[in-house]
């Protein structure tokens, strides 16, 4: 007798639905409102219409705030849960952003950790009632991990214990759990997860809520645009090439991609885990700077090395945060020892588009006002590295991708074909030849940085600011260029992004005559030529914030102080989300 | 025109002359001294007859008092360098334990040291005048490291760029010289560096000076016999499956091995740096644990993190160093909070012979007695563990090592023929599946360790005592089973080795009859039956002391409480080197 095996295609619309289908009935938006949304470029105001002013007033607040809040018993947990997991049922449906729902849990939880508050009159632990959205990589007991594969569905680590399926939770989630925070929903991501778009054949693709033109970037890139909506202010991801770093400037948020071995892996789901020679790294994504420290002490506060062998065990530096802290004063002027930090302008390879250029520019100007030093940082060519790098995500000729995809028999994205085609596996020999190497690449970054000290300053530069891409978040089909971001992982480097801007298409315009900007080679030109600033208008601007490894508490700190000076520079009047979400709280729903 | 190329033979010959031609004439043994030493069994005493009392009492001091007293002024730089390079001159001559000389070298970094004493009436550093010797994969300008390769002779980077001979310079090599060291010879090494002996194409074989039927132990064995004949109180070596540990245990000496990243490798020679998933690690050998410590502060207080990007940047946590400290009183006595320690007895795959057995037992009764916890471990089986990590070394297909040989045409020594014949390398994909098979058993191992709280303390083991091998200095030859080492090197555990007795035929007897011990499998049979109370008598008995990842400061702590408790037990008297030397001082010479 033959089993009917239903279609992938069937399977992921099945899926669909039933993502769909646990979002309450009162929270449903209508067609014509689904269409509003649609024909909207920048849809990062429309949850709030449909959430009460206090509900608004929670979305709109940072994770310090948020958790403020709660312990002094201003709101509830419940409160703050019903408020999120609402704002992210719509946020979903006008953003196609999530890959599961579980607000049941959510609110089951919040009651309870109300009810020790009440009981106790003390907090469970510092992420109190924080609700917190995860990657969907991340096992929370009772839903699927699919990470974006149908064969994955109804499952949680694939075919590989089928016993285990939705009984596993990753060592974070249980960490987060235990810190008192509130899981409600795992948000989208690409095939494969070595995509700076997020694309899968389960929810198709999610686009940038500030601008419906552009990608929300990837790979978390689901949690970028749910940030941006209003449906998190704090979210965890992963970052092998950019992956936490490229969703962060793209929708005009923070990040934090500490090197990999801070925080615990241990039970995530990944793409080929047995190439360990250049890891994945788990990252947060906030709205706020704050909420980045929040959930770095939190989460190490557990000592994660205990139970994680691969976590090495560093705790949260108070004395390191303290220190790079203090060289600024809270409006991010110089103390009596400014930071000295360089700025890569152009990687010589594929140069920035004009709104990534002034971004940087704005950060320079707001820096030197506020009294730091700034240099221009010309390190190892990016190009050897990002060879290296890319060479190890493909070096199993797409093998582990091939065997998830294939429990289903869904195709690899479009995107994707020419780049994981399925190959023969490297030469060992070679693979051991890229290792040396990026080893030297390593090596020579280092002794870069260590000779940044002039003659005058005697003074090491602090941190580098960089672009995260040449672009704003990227037109899709048109990410040509990686490098930015991924040799910031061939070196394990500790990386902030803040945001700092929006593209304007009255400035930010393509320079003409004398000025017109020459290309280096094909992918320069290529990247060059996608810049359009009509397409681009309202893009959100970000950089990176670059420290050496395990270099988290010190950058940090510098992001703090950065975003500190541009906010008195006044560059972000309105650039960014929190404005948005701000100024346009709706009536009582 | 042919350029006649003498044979590989003939510079080994010529090598070896040019080493022993660095030996000033007044330091040469007649052929009368060399039948001598040859025809004894334990050496260990024998280089003190040619020295005066002054230096016989310099080199049987350690680490730490030369220091004390040169910081004093008792000693000067110079007479402490003199010293040592004459007892490491006649330690050569019999023991063949060095691969390179530089006593000039020695002599005049010393006299520089002693001048800007005297200038400033301060010492240099914190090893201000302290002869340090190097395993010889450690760059010094100005001499060879041929790390045993015939083909590497006359340089110092293989052929990779002759015009760098002789200029590189390892970035601890650097460190230990601007901390104050002297550095004045290089010892030998197995070729490849992986194998428990020592023995290569150059110098031939160095044997155990305690007992010359038996190896010294590899890889960093000359640093192990050199130590255990007095030329030396502190040494660097590597360890990647055993090779500061096995040399500490097999020669009555002390050993650190530390976390991979926890100390620069940068710029040392290596055996295939390509296969970076399992990394050596540089470590001490010394002849007291206080060495040990000294060497790791000061190198850690140069830190190394800024000059080589792969070392983790944790400075000497003096905190951690004392909390462990103090769950003991300075006898070893416990505390009011007592250690916790496993004890494994057996891997349950090739058990320990009697001596060590009985070693076990000698630190489980000290400890007991200081009023330590003692409990059995029983991880996950080693066996799993040593199959992946000796696959990493083989990967290759021993191209790398074969690549080294034919630079001279030299042949696999034969001891590992079988091992590093020429073969294909390993196909990636099992490469790959290999690294989740070690981070699944790394894993497993931590969890086991949390396990090990019982309900009376909930108290997790703080740290565990385990055989270094299944036999005290080996029988050339017979070196069966790695994995008592190799599966800490798996988990990248920090570990320290301590002397414990020296086999005693009279005690260490076989067991007959009923106490028979029944072999397990071939290789045990094998092990137990290499086990001979004649031939093994008088050879030292160490164990290993196993802290779980970065736990340097920890283990170094319970190394001196666990000695501490030996010593008091009256365990140590007249077992180990120390005692040989200084009950034996020569006239003056």
């Amino acid at each position: 007798m033959r089993v009917h095996k239903p279609s992938w295609q069937t399977r992921a619309a099945e899926k669909r639905a039933s993502v769909l289908a646990r979002i309450p009935e009162g929270w449903k938006l209508t067609p014509e409102d689904l269409a509003k949304a649609k024909s909207q470029r920048d849809i990062t105001g429309f949850v709030q219409q449909y959430l009460g002013a206090a509900d608004a007033s929670i979305v709109a607040s940072n994770a310090s705030d948020i958790i403020s809040r709660l312990k002094d018993g201003e709101f509830s947990a419940l409160q703050v849960a019903a408020a999120f997991c609402k704002a992210a049922a719509i946020a979903h449906q006008i953003g196609n952003c999530l890959h599961e729902i579980f607000f049941d849990q959510a609110l089951e939880r919040a009651k309870a950790l109300d009810s020790h508050f009440k009981e106790t009159g003390t907090t469970y632990g510092p992420l109190h009632g924080l609700p917190i959205s995860l990657k969907d990589q991340f096992h929370v007991k009772g839903v699927d991990t699919t990470m974006g594969y149908v064969g994955w569905i109804g499952s949680n680590l694939g075919i590989k214990d089928p016993s285990q399926a939705h009984k596993v939770e990753s060592q974070i989630t249980t960490e987060l759990l235990a810190l008192g925070a509130v899981l409600y929903c795992k948000t989208s991501l690409p095939q494969t997860l070595l995509f700076g778009e997020t694309k899968n054949n389960i929810i198709g693709q999610t686009l940038n809520p500030h601008n419906q033109n552009l990608s929300c970037g990837g790979s978390s890139g689901g949690e970028g645009a749910l940030q941006a909506l209003g449906g998190s202010v704090l979210g965890v991801g992963t970052d092998i090439g950019g992956s936490v770093r490229i969703p962060a400037a793209f929708n005009g948020i923070f990040s934090l991609k500490p090197t990999p071995e801070r925080l615990s892996y241990r039970d995530v789901a990944n793409t080929n885990p047995g190439q360990n020679t250049y890891r994945s790294t788990v990252g947060f994504l906030s709205t706020s700077v704050t909420g980045l420290e929040l959930a770095l002490r939190a989460t190490l506060s557990t000592e994660p090395w205990l139970r994680d062998p691969a976590v090495v065990p560093i705790p949260f530096r108070e004395k390191v945060f303290d220190e790079y802290r203090s060289r600024a004063k809270m409006d991010g002027s110089a103390s009596s020892k400014p930071l000295k930090l360089g700025i890569l302008w152009t990687d010589r390879s594929v140069g920035p588009h004009p709104p990534i250029s002034r971004g940087l520019r704005l950060v320079m100007n707001a820096l030197t006002a506020a009294g730091h030093k700034v240099v221009d940082w010309d390190p190892p060519l990016q190009a050897t590295a990002k060879r290296v790098h890319l060479a190890f995500l493909k070096a199993d000729g797409g093998h582990d991708i091939h065997s998830n995809l294939d429990l289903s028999g869904e195709p690899l994205i479009p995107d994707l074909e020419a780049t994981f085609k399925l190959k023969p596996p490297f030469d060992l020999l070679k693979y051991q030849g890229l290792t040396l190497e990026g080893l030297e690449y390593e090596a020579a970054y280092c002794d870069y940085w260590n000779s940044t000290a002039s003659q005058d300053d005697n003074q090491i530069v602090d941190a580098v600011i960089m672009p995260v891409a040449p672009h704003a978040a990227v037109i899709p089909g048109k990410y040509y260029h990686t490098a930015y971001t991924e040799v910031i992982n061939l070196m394990n480097y500790s990386a902030a992004v803040i945001p700092v801007t929006k593209v304007d298409k009255s400035i930010d315009v393509v320079p003409e005559g004398d000025d017109a900007y020459e290309p280096l080679n094909d992918v320069d030109k290529r990247n060059w030529e996608a810049y359009d600033p009509e397409i681009y208008d309202g893009a959100p601007v970000g950089v990176q914030l670059v420290a050496r490894k395990f270099e988290e508490e010190k950058i940090l700190a510098i992001a703090e102080i950065v975003t500190a000076a541009l906010t008195q520079m006044g560059t972000y009047s309105g650039a960014i989300l929190g404005a948005n979400l701000r100024s346009t709280p709706g009536p009582d729903a």
